[in-house]
């Protein structure tokens, strides 16, 4: 049997990049080149879940003209799409290279109709048993409710479908102390969210991650950057090593090591080997000047560059 | 009979506007508002001309899902359309404002495949003898010859439609030097196109446009900003003079003034009455923080405060 992946983006975007030479602010300035894709982290997961051989679906909200182009530019990269169509558009994230300089103008996206929220539920609750691995990413359309992402999960619990939470801030802390009774298998916090969650700060991380309150969490994920990750599995903390790169573009490394743990999970059930899949994807990626996107042979090189070590426990 | 307007834009695109407080390069901005239109000089001339209440259709070239976003904003604002529909998408030109600056990235377009020029041709030349008068306006897609407008020009000049042209730099002058047989009515030079056109530079403005080599066009308007416009008719030329108003956008006011004149010529075949509207519509469309829109009482307002008096004629 095929695994297959959905990926969630409520808030999905239309990704532009303009490379400009001498991008100052007051000018007028000609783009002759751009660069469209499909944009937003969960459609970054289908991206490279897709390139690591994923049978994966892309889901969420769009809307209007700008949401048929995300859809058709799925079409041409032969990425499965399954969308709520909203009247709301679909927003663009705009992006702005120049000599080493980055300026994003990042949409917040249009208010989403109450009936929006009713009408994924149900397409979600329709779907989701048709996968084996779920993937939610990103934040919440202006206007959802914070325990949005709460239903989500009691609906995949329900059906037994496993569900990776890569969302941030008030969202995910909401979220996790609120889904004790429908576990996410992972999430992907930051150092702060960790403190916030926990209300500590005054043991190290690695304890911290063993606290009581992520306890019903199977995976926790935090990245440390270019000194790799720690990673609590049950009541064990390990640290992840990987080999040290100069990173081209690291916009899109998290997305890419939620589709690597995807892949993993699909191989096999050892925890270790979807650490070190996560990892390789995600090194992969920040190698690639294109956000979302893994050259295979460099992710089969690093995945067996990992080295993952036990240095904490549940006393 | 309803005096109808056809408004030429080749090369449209989606106006984005994102207001940001403190925009800087190299940092990322969330735009919690975006203003999006239809855009390029032609759509301009035509929102003004339907405000001014002429019936007005745009035609040009548009594309993709872009291009369908396009004619739905014309749909919701009541402006006709009938364009001809290529694979090449419609581009985006994208104005960030931010404590008085403002940061222009305009799109140059797609190349258009040849086949588009010639079904284009095909379309105008159907449709032109619909309308009583043409305004052309902007620069000419990727791909289009320099010739293009001639033969937008002949087509019209061969069915008896007169035509505005506000076109600029060596399409201009190409258009200007190549149309003796089919003359545009009006073009809307600046002082360094004109200076090209004739070779001279040594002639004070107003006898620069009695120049023989433009002397096929019966209206040359030529904005001076603020202090008004320099007006040749026929062998004349007039020093127009406007009330001083304080800008507040002066974005789209030549294309408000091309939909002025226009106005002008549906009401009566009086030159200074067309002169007259041009200026008011310009005007107008300066005090408004929206590009191609003015308000009526302004324009009625400022109609009667233009003054017209010769400065030249041919010796």
């Amino acid at each position: 049997m095929t695994f297959k992946l959905l990926t969630v983006t409520l808030n999905p975007a239309i990704d532009i990049n303009y490379p400009i030479k001498n991008f100052e602010v007051n000018t007028v300035q000609r783009a002759s080149e751009d660069y469209k894709s499909a944009g937003g982290k969960g459609i970054n997961v289908a991206r490279v879940a897709n390139e690591l051989g994923l049978s994966v679906t892309c889901t969420g909200i769009i809307g209007g003209k700008f949401g048929e182009w995300l859809t058709n530019n799925l079409d041409e990269t032969n990425i499965k799409h399954d969308f709520t169509v909203s009247p709301a558009s679909t927003r663009l994230c705009i992006a702005i290279n120049s000599e080493g300089s980055q300026t994003e103008i990042l949409e917040s996206g249009a208010l989403q109709p109450e009936e929006i929220q009713t009408r994924f539920l149900d397409h979600f609750n329709t779907i989701v048993s048709n996968y084996d691995l779920i993937t939610i990413s990103g934040s919440l359309p202006k206007g959802f409710p914070e325990n949005y992402y709460v239903k989500l999960l009691e609906i995949a619990h329900k059906q037994g479908i496993p569900v990776c939470l890569d969302t941030s801030g008030k969202v995910l802390n909401y979220t996790v102390t609120h889904s004790t009774h429908c576990p996410p298998l992972l999430i992907k916090p930051n150092d702060e969210e960790i403190n916030e969650i926990t209300s500590t700060d005054n043991l190290d991380l690695a304890n911290q991650l063993l606290d009581e309150r992520l306890a019903h969490i199977p995976y926790i994920l935090l990245s440390l950057g270019k000194n790799g990750a720690l990673l609590r599995y049950k009541d064990e903390v390990y640290n992840i090593d990987i080999p040290k790169i100069i990173a081209v573009n690291p916009v899109g490394s998290g997305d890419s090591s939620l589709a690597g743990f995807s892949y993993g999970l699909s191989q096999s059930n050892s925890f270790d080997k979807a650490a070190k899949f996560a990892m390789a994807a995600g090194i992969s990626n920040a190698l690639e000047a294109r956000t979302g996107h893994v050259d295979l042979d460099n992710f089969k090189k690093f995945s067996n560059q990992i080295i993952i070590e036990k240095v904490a426990k549940t006393s």
